[in-house]
């Protein structure tokens, strides 16, 4: 970490930093010049608050050199992780497809779906039981009823599943369940992510609707640091000023993970844009910037069915999506599990 | 709620919306023009899902006339919420100062910092005891034993006290805490928050970093609806490009707010911005916006005492500070409690 | 157009109202509900001021039916357009490659760019003559001299050539130039856009850097409007918080404005991130979103090739990417100019 | 600035970069640690390219400790630039209140408006000739003519006069006027600012829809480069993803601005949010944040006197708001001109 002084500073109070830094146990290599003190800090910099260094009077500006991440970070682990569930890999060369529901509704709908998913090539199975909603008043999901029914259509299909946890108090009602999703406003719900970093569970980690790449990464950190590596990033379109699509898709962020995390990266084109006919192009697109993966959402309800639209896919669109992602995979030299 | 239909849609799908609106126990006003075709949506619209309308390939645009916000809106309660703590006014022409450190570290430098902020004309303290950090390396805050250390002060001081809380899971030990915050990233932690609305403590209700104002008056009806009618709003800025300030503080929102709802706003200008140097003027440029009260950090640790800066004032700037706030307050006829 | 009126206003101001709207020659259809009073505009509501409705105190919302562009709008021209450049085609199943330097520096320069990227498939010649930058203090470009030396490599390739122009003043300089650039400051410096739209010259417009899809197309609109139907439309990332990349590349806006205009749409993947190491990844990543083509920086300067870095691409890494691209069309059903 | 090598690069391309940093007629001081080389450069840095630099791959980060702004910068000019428009003076204890209508409808109307704001406690005019408009076809303004019932205005009433201009090519229409505006989606229009800043007129330079403070600051730069010193800042709101208003009015700016630059600041609370409701607050929180001044949107047209509304404001309520801002400004130890 680099800490540039302000000009004209006190004497005694830049050494009641310095001081203060050492006694945090890192070394300091002081250089003054004509213009600015700076001070080189040297050692496991993790554990320095950068915000308030960055606060005082006296500093201009602070610089880190090194990563506030560590257990997500590449330098450390150079190779790509491998996140294994029920047998499909994620990372590497390998290409997941998770597909499935938006909404767990009832035991046909969710067996149906995950049959044709599964047909078409998805090899995981998503489906919402606890269902966060910015209204009190809009359709809370089916809670607990709803994982039951994701865990018979598992033992139907054989697909492993993921759904969404929004508070530490359902934990023992995931049981059984492959994946655990936290969603985009949990993403720094730090005492969630600690509960989950005391799982081995592989957990998708969404990235926060305003999130940083560094905040996202240092909540895969949260986890990590508590003994559960196992963790899946997923890109699902952060907010800006646009209002043609509901999110921006930020697609430069796969290639930017990918040198910065050994992590799987996978990208939600349903979510981001909230139009159904944009999760094709969009999944291509984020095939071409690098993603190990797809969680795409396949409906067969009958509103949707009856009025033909919506961020879902009909299982036929998604046949056909999945066709055009497989054409693809070969150019950016990654395979989809049979 | 007016749903305007594209043109040269299939009967059969159209009359299909309709009835499943209809469904949902809504009446239904059409009118057929020569370019399009429009549904006015009559009855409780809060329940109808406006997304997955506006998803429906048959639909060019929903537009809301009513919100969907009731316990918070201002149409069905006119005259501004009082919400009383401590014996403490927020709302209508009071105007509340808290005041504290930013963490609670020491009996003494809570009790100190709070006799001071108290001598200056805070009427609230506040202070961190679980403090939400974007890294897991950083000091997570003293957890229950900040909050007995807080408790303290408020015997000595008589000032009822204000502190963050992360979890359902640490309720009980806000037992005898008299405004419980929801953070930022908390605020559409949906779980909390229904949680806290089955209590009749008030909730101090911070904006979500990138949250609009209608989904933070969501979040405050989370609360309401659940049976907890106090509920106080605190802007504290929000993420944009700009990067001179941590974050932009949205004063126009006050304004806005005033409008829409009867619950009491306040304004955070510590956290808005980072620097110090700009708590006193956005303190008095949220008076003239028409806040109901402030939230400020004040500090007196060894870090900060000798390096002179830091987002938190000093309680001499704070007393500064109040000063001029004071000052202002007739000018838009507000009066800060004696 | 559809206007809302809020409830219980006074009538004299309603029919004031539509008197007014009368008097531009439109019809309105009344519809009176129990809770609102609706308005629908029918007839050429391109000319009707939106703003200025939308903040009268009377109404409660306006929402558009119809696009507010005419001449870029694909309702009224439904297949693509394909503009020619010296031969090349952009738009429909065609997919051209810009490449060359970001500023254009010397004969020797420009002419070994030029070849080289030829060599790997490009098909047009880019390159800098009037530079807009931040500050008065760096490097403006070589202007008029640039452009000479452009036209001199254009003489030697046989590569068409584009370049940006930065003010009506300099229009004359332009002749020979085959496509002008406004770039993404100037998307709304109107009397450019007016002045270059009784040209025929085909227009590369760069998205404005906080535009929405819609402005920008109303710039296009500007430029069409005049009489020049040969507007290319230019992605280059939009300003949001996130800081790893220089601007957040909104890939999404392809498909979206396939829907929306027949104007060809290509992409810039070295301004967006900045980053060279992106700059293949992205380009895949447009292929797949549906681009009709990129614009690449490529250079051989020697700041650049002693350190090896910035977002221009060194002639081998610019054959590489164009390969893999090559590669993907076949997927999206484009094909690359011989 | 500082620029911090990443670790184990090669001791040739280092020197490679010192050698051209040298090249550029700087000082070079080279800090070598364990962890990372940091140079530090010493001389007029604002002609260093920091973006080159920045993208060099050998390059960690890079950081300036100098602005890159000299004759905005306050360290260079530590006192208060005072511009004087016509006898009334912008900057240090001054207040001015610039007012008028939207656009120059007619001679009737400038006048009227000009004769009710002066009497409120207006001192300058405004009103619009040349008009942006994101929509061809929207009013494009009366152009030439207006100006010339602006000059009438003048003559009636005294009062100075500021105009928007759109175009180098309308410079010597602006004959007369004592203050071109810069508006916001030219504030990087660098032809422009550069031919402005050959003349002596004072300048109003609004913000851009998505300019940063630094950016801002180096637009003044530019105009104050070529040696015209009358720059005025205008706040104007900046792009967010929040809809309830047009844009974000960032008054943080304000106190920012004040201690980066000499130059007076005046904010637009009319632009910003776009609603006349928001107009009296916000010139109150404003005057808190320190402006220097503030512009205001006054009408009396048929459309908006019929139906009451829009951003600009009725004489009566501009009067109110005015009277308020009078009573605020004693406390910021500022004085309205008589």
């Amino acid at each position: 970490m680099i800490v540039v002084i302000k000009k004209n500073q006190e004497k005694k109070q830049v050494d009641n930093l310095i001081n203060w830094i050492k006694g945090l146990g890192l070394n300091v290599h002081l250089s003054e010049g004509e213009n600015s003190t700076v001070l080189g800090l040297v050692g496991d910099t993790t554990k320095v608050d950068i915000d308030l260094i960055r606060t005082l009077d006296i500093v201009e500006s602070v610089t880190r050199v090194q990563e506030p991440y560590k257990n997500a970070n590449r330098k450390f682990h150079p190779s790509d992780s491998i996140i294994d569930v029920g047998g499909h890999k994620f990372g590497g060369r390998h290409f997941q497809i998770i597909a499935g529901p938006c909404s767990v509704e009832s035991e046909k709908q969710v067996i149906e779906i995950a049959q044709a998913v599964k047909k078409a090539g998805a090899t995981v199975l998503r489906g919402g039981a606890f269902k966060p909603r910015t209204s009190p008043y809009s359709f809370q999901g089916m809670g607990v009823d709803g994982l039951k029914l994701l865990k018979k259509a598992k033992a139907e299909t054989g697909m492993p599943i993921v759904s969404e946890i929004m508070s530490e108090e359902h934990i023992d009602d995931f049981d059984g369940v492959d994946i655990m999703q936290v969603g985009a406003r949990n993403m720094q719900n730090f005492d969630l992510l600690k509960r989950l970093g005391r799982l081995k569970t592989p957990i998708l980690l969404k990235r926060g609707i305003a999130a940083t790449i560094e905040e996202w990464l240092m909540s895969a950190e949260y986890i990590m640091s508590e003994g559960n590596p196992n963790v899946i990033l997923c890109e699902r379109g952060i907010r800006t000023y646009e209002t043609y699509t509901r999110n921006t898709l930020d697609l430069s962020a796969i290639p930017i993970l990918k040198e910065r995390t050994h992590l799987p990266v996978i990208v939600d084109p349903s979510h981001a844009s909230g139009i159904s006919r944009l999760v094709k192009p969009m999944s291509l697109a984020s095939v071409g910037a690098g993603a190990d993966g797809l969680i795409i959402e396949v409906h067969n309800d009958p509103v949707h069915a009856l009025c033909d639209g919506a961020q879902s896919l009909r299982p036929d669109q998604f046949d056909d999506a999945v066709q055009a992602v497989r054409r693809m995979l070969p150019v950016v030299d990654k395979e989809l599990d049979a």
